[in-house]
């Protein structure tokens, strides 16, 4: 059966997150559903990262193995046609091997975070930012962040609920940009790991946005991460500010 | 009684558009309803522009009087406190003369119309822009608006239903932008003038949009113009991407 990878953007709002759940909207299922109408299933595809509810993506990749050898265009406007009025959108789809998997091939994952910073209520970017009504020092934000880099046990940053085997991962990047705004600054996190713990970039943004209000100082995120434990941790920041916005590959399907 | 300037954000989607009207949502009821939980009204307040139906605004200007000579910044706060909910922000207030009025002083509107070129449905910005699924030549639009600048008879960019007493308004700018978009792109079109017809930059988009589609030459819009005829004029587009994005005065009461 041929298999296809699909680049997929969504609003996590509606739904209770990536996975098929009994009785909730998911996007799994959205698009399993929408599968559905092209050949018939069951469908199940494959994620290269699950997110939480209320998490976005603008480039999530999941596979799906089907009957039909679909030129790649066709079936993602096929598809876009039976998702609507959804907000879940397929950017891009492409034929693959057999052994490529969205989520084992993946070696990885990029997250935007969007924190806002002013005082008066977001009002167009409403359930697409974090939003603070006090200033935030980006210079010990940025500084704070360099503690995190690189091979880390990062059980502090780590979700109770957590099922990865192992707290140890190894943060790429993460950087910080900000930008004027009317009345206000947006702060985009920039997260870069072949693979990450369950809540750990809204666990880094709670810490550090902390640390950008000035209630720690930059070395307590060092702190925090020697702790190697989870009580130690800043807040964990709401979900609706967390896009996965890109997935890597030894070999890139889509950049055809 | 001292009169304040209010800057207001607002999302169009909930609301039958700026102007108060019976049994239907609109802004200017929403800020008036917050005016009353501040002080016992009724209160009525003078907007530089009134929006349609779906229309947004980033920087809507208008002016109330009250009884009680509040602090700037905390008159903004307590009316973003009473607006909630709502998706209407107060972005500043200002104390103004009593002879100062937002619509009268106002010397010039700026407008901004957001148009994304993608075949995958928008999903982040659904409701914030108006989208079409073919490719739009910047070059083209860009000539087609050349025609428009200075002052013309816009009979034919001008809705029927429009109370305006003259058609002749003179155009200050219309550039347009273009950015790249992950599989696709976004245009800005920036209007400004001392003040527009009913409908005026959302015949203006429509008309120049099928210029970049390629089914008008950009001189056909100077013979759309010459017509002074409504039905010469090209598709309306929807209001979903039009903002209210700044009203000019000759001393501005928000650069303080």
């Amino acid at each position: 059966m041929p298999r296809f990878a699909l680049k997929i953007e969504y609003h996590g709002a509606p739904f209770a997150g990536w996975q098929r759940q009994k009785d909730v909207p998911s996007v799994q299922g959205a698009v399993e559903d929408a599968l559905c109408k092209l050949e018939s299933g069951p469908h199940t595809i494959a994620a290269a990262g699950r997110t939480d509810a209320g998490v976005h993506a603008t480039a999530q990749v999941a596979h799906v193995d089907l009957t039909r050898d679909w030129d790649p265009f066709r079936l993602s406007e096929a598809l876009n046609y039976h998702l609507k009025p959804l907000p879940v959108a397929i950017l891009q789809a492409e034929r693959v091997s057999d052994d490529w998997h969205a989520r084992f091939s993946a070696v990885e994952r990029r997250y935007l975070f969007r924190l806002i910073s002013r005082r008066a209520p977001v009002t167009h970017d409403s359930g697409l930012v974090w939003q603070v009504g006090h200033p935030l020092d980006l210079a010990a934000m940025q500084a704070g962040a360099q503690h995190l880099l690189g091979q880390h046990d990062f059980t502090t940053f780590r979700s109770s609920i957590c099922q990865a085997e192992s707290p140890i991962k190894t943060l790429n990047a993460l950087d910080i940009e900000m930008r004027d705004i009317p009345h206000g600054q947006e702060f985009c996190f920039h997260v870069r790991a072949r693979s990450f713990l369950h809540n750990q970039v809204r666990s880094f943004v709670g810490t550090l946005a902390r640390v950008g209000a000035g209630g720690w100082q930059p070395d307590d995120v060092k702190t925090a991460l020697d702790a190697k434990s989870r009580p130690a941790c800043g807040p964990v920041c709401p979900p609706q500010g967390l896009y996965l916005a890109g997935v890597g590959y030894g070999d890139d399907p889509f950049s055809v």
